[in-house]
């Protein structure tokens, strides 16, 4: 068994953020959180074995942080001076992953992470990139040698591609955000270090946090949806409207956590209108901006300028930062679009990181369980929302839910 | 230095087929190979240095056969028994190649082997070689690393599309005639072992010995243009139409060396009208078949069927090698054309050898002088010809040349 994930710091640098916090304010709320794979064309039990996909947890389970990892998260000031705290980098020293629960049905494999959430919130990443690399091991098995070496050779000149559209748009500036959905580790690492060598004007960073101290690069990240999910679940006892409480608490929590540094905004959890409707004018002046991972950028972007607007706060002075799954001429249509009207980063995951010919999965991995009460997020695209299908219409109503706006496509 | 050529069985198995009749026959005949860059829009001395040219020449030149390369030879039994006699391995044996000339002129070489025509015959393949290869490192010196590794993915990629068309296509056969004109020897080898592994029903061998030996491949090859041109600068003291006596001694030779089982003839040399008109009835009947190297693909496999129909001979069971730079399209419909009409095989050079993304060279050497004669040759494709223009005016005569029909393009 070759191992996949041999670092804890092959992660996305969001996990410590919102880990900290976590650590200062919730660190043993239970939570319980699910794997899930949305391409329903795939049942990856057929592809992946549960004995290896066992090996490869049970043996990030063995995993410490490394003396030097602990210092390079000590040493990262690109946020705010000491923005990781010595109680929890002591917290980090002694971390393991929690126990798993491992099972099958149906062909597709249940795979949950309960625990505190102080423990289980770190298992996301290194188990999605577990499971995408196993997929992508299995099916380079039935390749001929020759037939392996073309899906690199193929996601070379994808790369190449990109670079040459890259290299006569400067104006385009994105973030690695591949890892938990990359081709395999490896292939996370030769595509970024390709990208920082060939437009470097263009690149500004990656999540993961193991290649960002590798290679010299910015670490990228703030936080998602799991932070409001969590704190609904453990609000659901004392609120009439937990999503609401638990909204505002996250935006608090991170304010007073890292200030100004990280302040990007994540308003999606239960639709856009609600999440930036639970921003005040205040907030929407102080914050640098906020993320948009799910429905249309360009539609999303609108409401941000018009939100903006009602706020008496200038847009041009602020920043979105789409992550939802886009290609490289999608990019350089919404920043056409927004130029000289709000500013425009990219968080790019899977066609940067798994484009090489084959279809890539889509997996993710949630909170369903928090405190004892299912926890569910919808997302501005009604197909990216997780949970209980009873609870998310539930979670709809406390959130004056339209989602309508969201389900078109994206161009 | 990191020397291109390590072996002398890095060769086309043409020499040794055209080298022991040579050497039986017309060993010391003074003979001038020269160097030719097709290739106008390119001056090779702005890429390959003289020195690092003579560098590589005269590395070459250190160079002996090894005794596995003799014994590979000696049990070579494919088109014959014994085919390689002993006094002609013994010469091998102790073989070296000749020395050469190089010179600068306007921005080109000037390269040429002037020697004994037994030992100047085995200068062509490696000299080609090298300067293909020193070209594509002067290209590659240009690019960034990422860049470089996209053209491999690039020749990758090319190959597989080649290997898509002709899964489908078991009827389209090919030998690799593409040592001469390789990006590198290394690309040579993977591209042939990767045609090999994928599309065995395909492949029917190599013209490179080395690779043939080392891969347990048929060596494909039989004779040149060289065998009639420096044989009418011998017969031009004694003949009227020394191009006549040329061709038709070749074809003597060539059977009485030979026999059946090496007996594709190549009719092009002072045009193929001219080249067949000197095969007899019975020739037709007896020899397997001739090699197409220039004019139009389906022209000049009408001629030859209309060629074969006049000698009585029933086209079906005779064979035409094209070996003219065609690609895979040109192939398919080349075999669609014939189909029933006459068999038809493919020496695959430059685009399977040299398609990864760079326009390739188009180089050549070819005698000029025998015997203290120039000599010349027309091809079916006047673009083709080599030698002095006064001497190809003088050819076109002696062949009663036509021409015309050749310069079409080719589809």
């Amino acid at each position: 068994m070759i191992p996949l994930v041999t670092l804890l710091l092959d992660t996305d640098f969001y996990k410590f953020t919102m880990g900290q916090v976590v650590f200062h304010r919730y660190p043993n709320i239970p939570v319980r959180y699910a794997f899930k794979n949305r391409t329903r064309s795939i049942h990856l039990a057929d592809f992946i074995k549960e004995r290896e996909l066992r090996s490869q947890l049970d043996y990030a389970r063995t995993l410490r942080f490394e003396r030097s990892e602990l210092d390079y998260l000590r040493g990262i000031d690109n946020y705010g001076a000491r923005m990781f705290e010595e109680d929890y980098l002591e917290f980090l020293k002694n971390f393991r992953l929690p126990p798993y629960d491992l099972a099958i049905a149906n062909g597709e494999y249940i795979l949950e992470f309960p625990g505190a959430w102080q423990d289980a919130i770190y298992w996301e990443v290194p188990a999605l990139k577990i499971v995408n690399a196993l997929y992508s091991q299995a099916r380079m098995r039935a390749l001929s040698r020759f037939e392996q070496e073309c899906v690199f050779a193929t996601g070379k000149i994808r790369l190449k591609e990109k670079q040459t559209v890259l290299r006569a748009r400067p104006d385009v500036k994105f973030s690695d955000f591949g890892t938990r959905r990359c081709f395999s580790g490896a292939w996370q690492d030769y595509a970024l270090v390709s990208m920082a060598q060939e437009v470097p004007r263009n690149l500004l960073g990656t999540s993961n946090v193991k290649l960002a101290k590798k290679h010299n690069l910015m670490p990228m990240g703030t936080s998602a949806h799991e932070m409001p999910m969590i704190l609904s679940g453990m609000f659901d006892d004392v609120s009439e409207n937990p999503m609401r409480l638990a909204q505002r608490t996250a935006l608090e929590d991170w304010w007073d956590e890292y200030g100004q540094g990280l302040s990007i905004y994540l308003p999606d959890t239960w639709g856009t209108p609600f999440g930036l409707s639970l921003m005040t004018a205040k907030e929407a002046n102080e914050w640098k901006g906020f993320r948009q991972d799910s429905g249309d950028p360009i539609q999303i972007g609108e409401i941000g300028i018009k939100f903006y607007e009602s706020c008496g706060v200038d847009p041009t002075q602020k920043l979105i930062v789409f992550s939802d799954g886009l290609d490289i001429n999608q990019m350089c249509r919404v920043v056409d679009h927004f130029k000289g009207r709000i500013r425009c980063t990219f968080g790019w995951g899977t066609n940067l990181t798994n484009d090489l010919g084959f279809e890539p999965i889509s997996i993710v991995i949630k909170p369903i369980e928090a405190n004892g009460h299912p926890v569910v997020k919808l997302s501005d695209n009604i197909a990216k929302a997780t949970g209980d299908p009873v609870e998310i219409e539930r979670a709809k109503v406390f959130s004056g839910y339209a989602g309508g706006f969201c389900e078109q496509p994206k161009y």
